[in-house]
């Protein structure tokens, strides 16, 4: 039997799994991520967990096909980190590091966005396409774009960016990334919080959503939209209108078959699709109308999936 | 010596090329596009043409390494036309039937915009890039996208259909596409043609733009701008600022590294690159920045040498 380790480096934990040569997960386990130093442990502590494994099941090192790893930073084709700053890496070839740490020759890094969207393509909701755009809807709004069967990495390991396209010229609030009006404000957790706030505060519509004495989460807003909630129904049409008009560019760009939507949002289920799609048909011209919307399926796991399927293909 | 045709197949002319086999033309000429009966007599034609110039150059079959075509449509990448209601034509194989007519076992096919981009990647504006994102700026706005030397055609042949990024959700007018707010509506020569027009007619602010009694050109438009005229400023801000916008969209999904300007529009030089360069910078998030803005250099023959590169690569 032949193995393939899938890492999913994050900045509290480093996901790790162990697979079988066909894909298949045979066990999962966490580490810490250690970022003291320049994140200078973190490379040395997954080849040592490599290695601990190695020896509780016996592997020999010649039965390793490879080790994939998805990293949260951009990430060139050849697996240099460009810059890391939420693990402290400045630019170096992780693929390089990790190779000499473990003695696996093959070793493939791409980011971590894209390759949890590798993930759900291979094994998730994107099952059954070559060319899939996954939206990852979280704390902020995430993308990671596969076209026939591969990432598309970007010359400077930035494309997918889509939670930074400019979908409001007229905001004046500032996002993360130190412009204004990108999708991130309005289609993320984050701006379901925010705008919830705002119209809770600035207006005196009668609204289920008033009862919560915290934060407005996407369970709650989603469950007063399913209830015909006015305050409520002109929140999902923001959060949905800014996310259509987003996929309508990147459809216009690159065309794909699908698109999976995955994310602490997308738990509210086919709802958030049924949304999404109806803005998205309206901003579309004809030869992009009809893309599939599918659920993400492999949650926290695709990272690793993604991670295998870049050292099998 | 070995011989490749580059053929770019439009609505009016056929634009033929001979080529060696480093990809230098050897001579060019045009014939007609005949259109009736759905276009059945237009691969005939082209397949005629390359039968007689192969006797007038006394060029055996053998020594023909291939044929590359652009046609005004969708195509899929094995050369399937999904639809060219400009030349008439239903869903069939271009490449299939061409290698038919011609007894030339490689036949390679593209959408002619594309096709035309991964010339100017090749041997234009684009030279010593991989990736470039094609903007033509003519009657209306196309676009062609390269990925590593690659076109990128998409799942139904519409990738990079950049004119109909919505770029502007408070227009009123319809754009030829039966959309509102097309990038195409603004920044190409047509849509300088409209904006003169109406800031002309709505508006009293002296202008040497004023003195022509036909409609305002690009020409006209930028001769103006360099002038310091104000009426052009402000047709020239809503021209880039538009486009500088829809190329921030381009650049966060596939991170090229240059953007290489052609169309009739890019005839004004520098001046062109300068203006949408400057409003690129502002909307685009600091990963995407400093992009290579270039002018394409092909003109008219961008779509034969990229018909050659798709046969040499």
């Amino acid at each position: 039997m032949k193995y393939i380790y899938g890492v999913d480096l994050g900045g509290t934990t480093v996901k790790m799994g162990l697979f079988d040569q066909e894909g298949n997960m045979l066990e999962k386990w966490e580490i810490v991520t250690r970022k003291e130093n320049n994140g200078e442990l973190i490379l040395p502590d997954i080849a040592k967990a490599i290695a601990d494994k190695n020896e509780e099941k016996s592997i020999d090192k010649s039965d390793i096909i490879g080790i994939g790893m998805g990293v949260p930073g951009p990430i060139t084709e050849d697996g240099r980190v460009l810059k890391c700053a939420n693990l402290g890496w400045g630019i170096f070839s992780v693929a390089d590091e990790l190779r000499k740490l473990t003695g696996v020759e093959k070793i493939k890094v791409g980011n971590d966005a894209n390759v949890a969207a590798l993930g759900e393509q291979w094994r998730g909701g994107g099952r059954g396409f070559d060319s899939i755009v996954m939206v990852t809807l979280g704390t902020g709004v995430g993308g990671g774009i596969i076209l026939n069967g591969k990432i598309l990495t970007g010359s400077n390991g930035a494309a997918g960016e889509i939670g930074h396209l400019l979908v409001n010229p007229h905001e004046k609030r500032t996002c993360g990334c130190g412009k204004k009006g990108c999708l991130e404000q309005y289609s993320s957790a984050t701006g379901i919080t925010r705008m919830s706030k705002e119209k809770l505060e600035q207006t005196d519509t009668p609204s289920e959503l008033r009862q919560y004495d915290h934060p407005i989460t996407g369970l709650e807003l989603f469950k007063a939209y399913k209830n015909n909630d006015a305050l409520a129904k002109e929140i999902v049409d923001t959060f949905s209108s800014y996310l259509g008009k987003g996929l309508s560019h990147v459809a216009a760009v690159v065309d794909p078959q699908a698109f999976v939507i995955g994310g602490g949002v997308s738990k509210n289920g086919q709802i958030v699709l049924d949304v999404v799609q109806e803005k998205y048909e309206q901003d579309v011209m004809f030869a992009l109308k009809g893309k599939e919307f599918r659920l993400a399926e492999l949650g926290n796991d695709a990272g690793m999936y993604g991670a295998v399927r870049m050292v099998l293909s």
